[in-house]
């Protein structure tokens, strides 16, 4: 176990995704609550307990990396804004919220969104990129 | 202008949001940088400066609200989790991301994550909820 009990939401995120890059999934497990719970919105998708997180993250398939774009964050709560990147498909971008207490990780909510055509616009303010 | 020189991100997601549901364009408008820039990765849209952007939401057809789920804040940024609301469509999610600037928001990226079917996965750690 790293020595986090005074770490950061700010900390907490970052190491989260650092660890997870790394696969070193002790050190991953070690930023985690023991009931910390995952959810995914989208898919109302969850992972119950850290045992269960680290190995949903483990046995993930393929080989991965998390791009990290932005980290916000307060004094219990952090987000971060990335690309999941694969030799294989194209780039991800996702979004998880981080919950934290005395040092650890206690609730993650992940969103996916993907790309979409727009509806008509009631404004000519709207360009496209 | 309301008096926001030194309003905090926090402050200026919090009123951003307060603004639109009341309506208040004047007050609204008052919150943002003349040059902001808003963008949706997801449809590559884009609107450019404080009156295009004023424009663009109080020409969203329909009534709408926005019911504030999450608020994370550092110093020079907010994200903001948030149900979109309407009389007659199903809520949707959104995720707002904010830059400020001497009490000015500056950027806004919009996220809309839409439910999806999940993909087969690799452990039963993972529960439908």
């Amino acid at each position: 176990m790293t020595d986090n009990a005074t770490a950061s939401a700010r900390e907490l995120a970052t190491r989260f995704w650092a660890t997870a890059n790394a696969a070193d999934w002790p050190a991953f497990a070690a930023l985690l609550d023991p009931e910390l719970v995952y959810e995914v919105p989208q898919t109302r998708e969850r992972v119950c307990g850290r045992a269960a997180m680290t190995e949903f993250f483990r046995t993930w398939p393929g080989s991965w990396q998390v791009e990290l774009l932005q980290l916000i964050a307060d004094e219990k709560s952090a987000v971060t804004v990335f690309d999941f990147v694969t030799p294989s498909e194209p780039r991800m971008r996702g979004i998880t919220l981080f919950a934290v207490e005395a040092g650890l990780i206690t609730k993650l909510t992940d969103y996916w969104p993907e790309d979409y055509e727009p509806p008509a616009r009631a404004t000519a303010v709207v360009q496209r990129y």
